[in-house]
């Protein structure tokens, strides 16, 4: 038999498919053809099977899904650090809202969401989901930088940098989701920013169009208990069920923090079908409260996870992030075998697909998927002795051990080295921006 | 005037020197000679004041002390993701203590040591305190490698491998004690296991030795509520209070874990003027608890941090084990102002050496002092913008940035090469344990 031309022939010491289940193949070979898998098979079997026009071969390697950060503000990694250690009001009053009020702009979006790329990828996200101002000026980075994304549009009820009011920030999304329709990288979400910061009619306008256009809603909720208390004095009643009152919990919701949850709203978010996405290191960061990963999973419900943006984080490593939420849930829960290896990658791989209506596209290593693929170097001091791949993967790794990524096929990093993005340039450009937003540096 | 010699000058971008508090040098040098600190001057005026024997320039790094892991049991090392996900009583009883029963030896405590060493090393830490068994061998390979260490010879009521009652392990630790009373480098500490595993008599015995020997007291301590349930149940006590009545609450009595504390828990500790050691990842990944450290730290109770034994973290990074801190401390506190970067590193430093009573040699860059320190480079994408190097230290930072690192003058890394220990070695090393402890790993 003739071997079967393909682009790609990746040989690895370890796969981590994902689907099905739990599964860890040991030296196997992943084929990719025409931006997407053909399959895992031996590596031996592969070698006769296939004409790869192109091989690379990973021997200390795990071979896996690229990550799904499913929440964060790309364009806030220019402020990251600018302001730590502080109560929330202040940290967002007295110092965020501040320096964007003085630095937004459309360069300052398009410099920070670079930055931001260029981190996520080396860190192995191949998709994200934003959420900032000046949405187009993301795009066009997202579009360069080759990475996979969903793009929400955020809305507010009152005037800021990004627009004058619902109507303009709507209208602004609208816009931005017809030019990118046909973009098979790119999706345009709807992102109301909070229930406590755009009021119901506008809620109700989302919440048709959200129908209509099948377009996913992004949304930050019961991130405090703040805001869960001044809902119940304002609106008499919790966040979530005035959200369900509007028509907004639907199957494409993705429900950003949700710290605060009585059995009431575990049982609102399973019955719409909603999507949770957990970012527990912001949410430890600023003193937010728990969200009970444990007990959602248990109800069934989809967990997606997000690093937030990089001021309150404050990087985009999603392995991090990956390994805090592992640790997070079992002491939340008291049990120590909640939210294992294998169910903390699946968070931030299958579920973050899920998450963002991309499930057919991405999340796995299945035949027919798009190549969306990462390489993870599992071979340090501090990875020995290796008993269990997955585990090592969790919970003693990071970032840094990522040395491939692929997206639809294209290389986009290859032996840590960035493909569509000029590292050196991006660090220069944020230095840049620290001698402008502050010139001189607080100990 | 002639230049003073000296034996080494480090010129970094910046310096922590922990000691004044909250303060970061900028463009300064650090005079060494001597196995001591000599001080720290304006890099201008070190270079005329000085004639150093060799000189070391740091252009995007932070100097700071080296860090001070204040609780592990470091050849446990070799048991690394053996057992991960599982309830604590599977996990010690049907993995961990089985595992232990088979392997244990002086061989599998010397290389176990030595890894957990090499990985310590190269993650910033320069002294460490260490608890387990065959302690005459650990403390042959913590000689061999150059690091400082406090090790704690573990008592029982019971046999173990390490010993057959409290009367041998108390004698072998003992004469332990006596071998290496001349080593500057190395302190014996008596380590009771826990108040649930000695009883009454050898705890006496214990706090009466050290009181007669200043020798300090290691002992797991309130890790589990179970534990102290139980003590109420045995002793109508909480196991704290029954240390307090047994006279072993000593100012050099270091107390780890310490998740469940009420107010008189508290009282207790900042009376006896104990130490706690904090071990947050163990801690959530065990699903034991919280540690209270912000109002530990309001109640002037001196708090250092560890990472426990690789078996249960899994890995040895004190700098990500100090982010893991400072996000927990705010959230269990609900005060995002709660342990500050500053605090943080002073944890892992200057709380570390006076919880282990070495504050007169160790934890601060000032004159006089020992010159344990380490180099952390500030430069990869996702650290910039740089606004502030303690923030980024704390919250951007792993271990993998430390690339040098000194103890008493010697130099026990170099541009992240480890000069004592065979980096390589130690890995092939580790895969050999693997092979015989899993011969079939599991996925």
């Amino acid at each position: 038999m003739q071997p079967i031309k393909i682009d790609l022939l990746i040989n690895s010491r370890w796969i981590i498919p994902v689907v099905p289940e739990d599964s860890v193949f040991e030296n196997c070979a992943l084929a990719i053809d025409q931006k997407s898998i053909v399959g895992i098979y031996p590596q031996a079997e592969a070698a006769t099977r296939f004409a790869p026009a192109s091989v690379v071969d990973l021997a200390d390697h795990i071979l896996m899904p690229g990550l799904v950060n499913a929440h964060g503000h790309a364009a806030m990694s220019l402020l990251r650090g600018f302001a730590d250690d502080l109560p929330p009001e202040s940290w967002l009053e007295e110092h965020i809202w501040p320096a964007e009020s003085r630095f937004l702009s459309e360069k300052f979006v398009r410099d920070g969401t670079a930055l931001a790329i260029a981190e996520m990828i080396k860190t192995g996200t191949t998709c994200f989901a934003d959420m900032y101002f000046f949405a187009e000026d993301a795009a066009e980075q997202i579009r360069i930088s080759g990475i996979r994304s969903q793009i929400g549009f955020t809305v507010f009820d009152f005037p800021t940098a990004g627009g004058k009011d619902a109507d303009d920030y709507i209208h602004k999304g609208l816009q931005l989701r017809d030019l990118y329709k046909d973009n098979d990288l790119i999706k345009i979400a709807c992102a109301p920013h909070a229930p406590y910061t755009v009021g119901d009619a506008t809620l109700r306008r989302i919440a048709t169009f959200a129908n209509e256009l099948d377009m996913a809603v992004h949304i930050h909720c019961h991130e405090t208990a703040k805001e869960v208390s001044d809902s119940l004095h304002l609106y008499s009643c919790r966040p979530l069920q005035r959200l369900d009152d509007l028509g907004i919990l639907l199957p494409q919701t993705q429900l950003v923090h949700m710290t605060q949850m009585d059995d009431q709203d575990i049982k609102l978010v399973k019955d719409n079908n909603c999507h949770v996405v957990h970012c527990p290191e912001s949410n430890m960061k600023l003193a937010s409260g728990f969200c009970p990963v444990a007990k959602l999973l248990d109800a069934g419900i989809n967990v997606a996870i997000g690093t937030d943006g990089a001021a309150s984080n404050n990087d985009l490593d999603l392995f991090g992030e990956l390994k805090t939420a592992a640790l997070l849930a079992k002491v939340v829960s008291g049990n120590a075998a909640a939210l294992n290896a294998h169910q903390a990658i699946r968070m931030a791989t299958i579920s973050g697909a899920k998450a963002l209506g991309w499930q057919d596209q991405i999340g796995s290593l299945e035949a027919g998927k798009s190549a969306d693929i990462i390489a993870v170097e599992i071979n340090s001091l501090s990875q020995k002795p290796l008993y269990n791949p997955a585990s090592q993967l969790v919970y003693t790794n990071s970032g840094s051990q990522v040395t491939h990524s692929w997206v639809a096929g294209r290389a986009l990093m290859s032996d840590r080295q960035l493909l569509t993005l000029n590292e050196e340039k991006l660090m220069r450009m944020a230095d840049e921006w620290r001698d402008q937003i502050s010139p001189d540096p607080q100990p």
